[in-house]
């Protein structure tokens, strides 16, 4: 019982933060666990439809045993973009990568700082000229030229601790990290 | 029949090309209707688990009506990272994001000129030194160091017609931009 009670008070947020500081301890000990390796795998299946697998991914010196079973993501564009709608076109899933990270990390960071959160919402945007991307003119780049979030969040701590939260959620973020300031992509091409 | 057959013919790698160059014409004529503003509405479910709704979006200078339903994407870590794997991590979900991008890109290309594919297939690792996102040095970035692609593609055009249609995806590419280059982001915050 008085286990119990103790393990319940170490969760917060849905953050083992007992395992959190284990963790962090255990890394600043033996620093060459905290090379991690994740993978995507994709397959065109037509048109604008392509799938990827997302299953091994290498952590802590070794390839992980954990993950049960492959995650699988189906990307497409909608009709104005010459697809047919099979799933979110691959910006959309870049916004969602963003909002996912973000949103992870501030809740890490909110348990760890002894901040119980009631509730987290954000709204993305991204605006594009697609002169860039269809090629049609090079004045415009491919991409968004900005991305907006407004996160909605609340809990037990004032207004100014939960920026805070947020601020240090998105300083340690490593798809805001990417998103804003780009990672060196190196492509390697294979034919017949 | 004569219809059915000029119709055949202009779909190629499953875009339909007419479709295509009207598009690119109809921009040529109408800059303003290039304006494309993509959005997700994240919301944060415990711990690591948060999912994305995806659904309108802004495109030809009105909002979306094309889209029938919303598609659902659920973020998650493995308990390495202190979550239950209830989804894809966010990093994994930039690099599914960059390959369908990449993908995308390179099939289209490949319509405009002529290339029927018969496959393409990709391999995405990005590696990262988690001291970074988890706050325990700043020596280390949060995100990816550097993201490996690996393409292997085959079709109908010689190794260098198929590497040149690698080459102009991965330039045109909205997400390979963003993610080699960078986007600003900014941040709202909302609180009660």
């Amino acid at each position: 019982m008085t286990q119990m009670i103790d393990r319940a008070e170490t969760i917060r947020n849905g953050v083992d933060t007992a395992t959190m500081f284990a963790t962090l301890d255990a890394i600043k000990a033996q620093p060459e666990i905290a090379t991690f390796r994740f993978r995507a795998h994709n397959q065109w299946i037509g048109g604008a439809h392509n799938r990827s697998t997302i299953h091994d991914f290498y952590a802590a010196c070794a390839e992980d045993t954990s993950r049960q079973s492959a995650f699988a993501l189906d990307a497409g564009e909608p009709a104005i973009l010459l697809g047919t709608d099979t799933g979110p076109n691959p910006a959309e899933y870049l916004l969602h990568a963003l909002a996912a990270c973000v949103t992870t990390s501030l809740v890490y960071v909110a348990a760890a700082r002894r901040v119980k959160l009631a509730a987290v919402s954000s709204e993305l945007e991204g605006e594009m000229d697609v002169r860039g991307a269809l090629g049609i003119s090079d004045d415009y780049r491919n991409g968004f030229t900005k991305i907006t979030i407004k996160i909605t969040l609340s809990g037990d701590a004032s207004p100014e601790k939960l920026r805070e939260v947020v601020e240090r959620g998105c300083r340690r973020s490593a798809v805001f990290d990417m998103v804003s300031n780009g990672v060196p992509v190196d492509v390697d091409v294979v034919t017949p």
